[in-house]
C-alpha cells in the first residue's frame, strides 16, 4: 500500500510517499481501507521529532481516519466487513490501509462525507473528554478556548453550542474572529489587538469563565487563571508557548481552582472504547439530526501530505484539514466556507 | 467577657487579654460558653497581619472551640441550651463566649474532653474536605502529607488510618518522625537528612502517591508533582514557602494530574453545615467507638495565648495546642505523650 512516512525529523518536505505492507489486524482490531485521514497539530509535532508515537503504535503519522472495514482480526465479527466507520488511531492514518481497535471505531454519521467523518475522532474525543469528563462543564456555564478557528477550537464551539454552553474563543485576526463567530462562538477576541483577560471579565460581568481549555501554556497560564471564576477548571491539552508555567497557588486555594490536563494518544484501548461508547450514545444521535458538522478547511490528496502540513503551519486555515485517498476522492478541494456544514466538493 | 485581642500586627506579645461585650447570637446562631479553643497556624498568620478575618467575622482570633450552648439566636431551638458542642467558627474563639452557626456545631464526642473536642473542628474539617471531597482519596491509596506532627499532619494520619489509606509524612527531625510513626504514619521521612521524593518513590515501588496534601508550596511544588502517580491529585491548603510556584504542565497532561486547593474560613455557612453533617454521619460514630482521638500537644490558660503561639512558632509541638478557659480547666498542662489518645491532666 501507499503510505506517508516521516523520512527524517524536519519540515513538511520530510513527509514522503512510500510503499509499506498492508498492516494485519490483531485480536480486537479491524483493518480499515482508508478514504480520508484528518491532519492534526500533533502530526506536525511528530514530524518534527517532538512527539514520538507510543510503544506499539505505527511510526506513520495520522491519528484519525474514515473508511470501510476491509478485514477483521482473529475472532472478530465478520458482520463488520464493509461497514463505513471513522476511527481514532494511535498512528498510521496517513495510509491506504490502517488498523484500529474495534472499540475506537464509530459509524460514519448519517449525512456525513468520508472527509467530514475523518475530521471527527481526534478533536471530538479530545474536546469531549477534556471539557465534559475532566472539566465537567455543564449547561449554562462559559468556556474559554484559545485558537478558535483550529480543529480543536471549531469543534469546541460546535459541541458547546449543542449542549447549551457559552463559548469565548481567542483568534489572531479579525477575519478569524468573524469565522469563529459565524461558527457559533458567543465572543471571539482578537488577541493581536485586545487583552483577552479584560474581554473575558467584561463578557462575564467580572465573574470569569467556569472552564478554560488551553493548548497554549507558557505565559498564557497566569492569564488563563485570571480568567477563571471561583471553582473554575483549567484543562491543558497542549503547550505551544512552553510547558514550564508559573502558578499563583494562593489563587488556586482562595478561588478553589482545579488545574488538570490530559493526552489522548497514550491512553489504553479500553479507555478509548469507553469514551467512544459515551460519544456514540450522546453525540452521534445529534449528528444524525444534522445539528452539527465539523468546520472543514481544505482537503489534499494523500500524496500531498506535505502541502497539508504547510497549510496547517501557515495558520490561515479555519477548521479541519484532511487527506483524501485516491479511491475516495482524488482532487485538491476547498471545502464550503461557512464551516457550519462545510461539504466536500471533490 | 475576657477575650484575647490582637493589639497590633506583630509577635506573640501582641495577643493581649481584653474585655469585650459578650456577643449576641443572630438568627441561625448559638452562643457558646467556651471551655477550650484550638490554636491553629492561620491564627499566627492573622496575628502577624497576613490573614485578615473575612467580612462579618469577629476580629478576635480563634477558629475552633468546644463548650456549652449558653443562648440561642432569635427563633432558635431552646432544647439546644446546655448541650456540649464543638464548633468551627470564622473567628472569635479566643474568648469566654463565642457565637457559632448552628450548622457548624457538632456534639462533643463520647469520651472526649473539652480540650480534645476543641482540637477537632479546624483540622478535621480541613483534612476531610481536602482529602475526601477535593482529592477524593479512596481506600488502598497513598497520601503524602508534609508536617507530619502538625495539627493537620496528625489529623491526616488519624483519618487516613481510620479509612484504610496509607499515609507518608515528612517531618524535620528524627524525633518527629518517630512521633508520626507512633501515631500511625506508614512512612515518616526526615526532610533534614533525606530527599522525600526519592523516599516516596522507593516506598511506592516507583509509582508515586495518589494524593499530596500540601501546606508548603514554593519550591516543594515541583517536587510534590514528581511524587504523584498517574492520575494523582495535589491539594494546596497553605503555602509556607511561597505562593508563586513553577509547574511543568507537560507532566500534568501526560500523567493526568489534578492540582487544586481550598480555604475553609471564607466558605458559606451553608457549605460548612453540609460538611459538618457529612462528618457527623461518617466520622463521629467512629470517634464514639474510640477509634481515634486527636494528638494533643499542650494546653495553656486563655490569658497565656501568647505563650501558646510562641510554642507553635517554635515548631517543637506534636499535635494540637489548645487554650483553656478558667471555668473548665485553668492550669498549664502537657497532654499525654502517646498522641494516639492524649488526655488532658489539668
Amino acid at each position: 500500500m501507499t503510505a506517508i512516512a516521516i523520512s527524517a525529523p524536519g519540515g513538511p518536505e520530510v513527509l514522503q510517499p512510500t510503499v509499506r505492507p498492508v498492516p494485519q489486524p490483531g485480536p480486537g482490531e479491524v483493518l480499515i481501507r482508508v478514504a480520508a485521514a484528518g491532519v492534526n497539530r500533533p502530526d506536525v509535532l511528530q514530524r518534527m521529532g517532538f512527539y514520538p508515537p507510543p510503544t506499539g503504535a505505527s511510526d506513520l503519522p495520522g491519528l484519525e481516519i474514515a473508511g470501510v472495514i476491509a478485514a477483521v482480526g482473529p475472532g472478530g465479527d465478520p458482520e463488520l466487513l464493509g461497514q463505513s466507520v471513522c476511527a481514532l488511531v494511535a498512528g498510521g492514518g496517513y495510509a491506504e490501509y490502517c488498523t484500529a481497535p474495534v472499540g475506537s471505531c464509530l459509524p460514519v454519521p448519517v449525512g456525513f462525507s468520508m472527509a467530514e467523518a475523518a475530521a471527527l475522532p481526534e478533536t471530538v474525543f479530545t474536546v469531549w473528554h477534556n471539557l465534559f469528563e475532566r472539566a465537567y462543564v455543564g449547561e449554562g456555564e462559559t468556556v474559554l478556548v484559545h485558537g478558535g478557528t483550529s480543529g480543536i477550537g471549531t469543534t469546541a464551539i460546535g459541541l458547546c453550542k449543542l449542549f447549551g454552553i457559552k463559548v469565548i474563543v481567542t483568534c489572531g485576526s479579525a477575519d478569524k474572529c468573524a469565522a469563529a463567530t459565524a461558527l457559533g462562538a458567543d465572543l471571539a477576541v482578537d488577541y493581536s489587538s485586545a487583552d483577552y483577560v479584560e474581554a473575558v471579565k467584561a463578557f462575564t460581568g467580572g465573574r470569569g469563565v467556569e472552564v478554560v481549555l488551553d493548548m497554549v501554556g507558557g505565559d498564557y497560564m497566569p492569564r488563563n487563571i485570571e480568567c477563571l471564576a471561583d471553582d473554575g477548571r483549567h484543562v491543558t491539552i497542549a503547550f505551544q508557548r512552553g510547558a514550564k508555567v508559573e502558578v499563583d497557588i494562593s489563587q488556586v486555594m482562595r478561588r478553589r481552582l482545579t488545574l488538570t490536563g490530559s493526552t489522548l494518544r497514550a491512553r489504553s484501548n479500553e479507555f478509548k472504547a469507553l469514551l467512544a461508547d459515551e460519544i456514540h450514545r450522546t453525540l452521534w444521535p445529534r449528528l444524525a439530526d444534522g445539528a452539527w458538522k465539523p468546520a472543514m478547511d481544505q482537503s489534499f490528496p494523500l500524496a500531498e501530505a506535505a502541502a497539508a502540513h504547510t497549510r496547517m503551519e501557515a495558520g490561515a486555515h479555519v477548521g479541519k484539514i484532511v487527506l483524501m485517498v485516491g479511491w475516495a476522492e482524488g482532487t485538491h478541494v476547498m471545502f464550503g466556507g461557512s464551516g457550519t456544514g462545510g461539504q466536500s466538493r471533490g
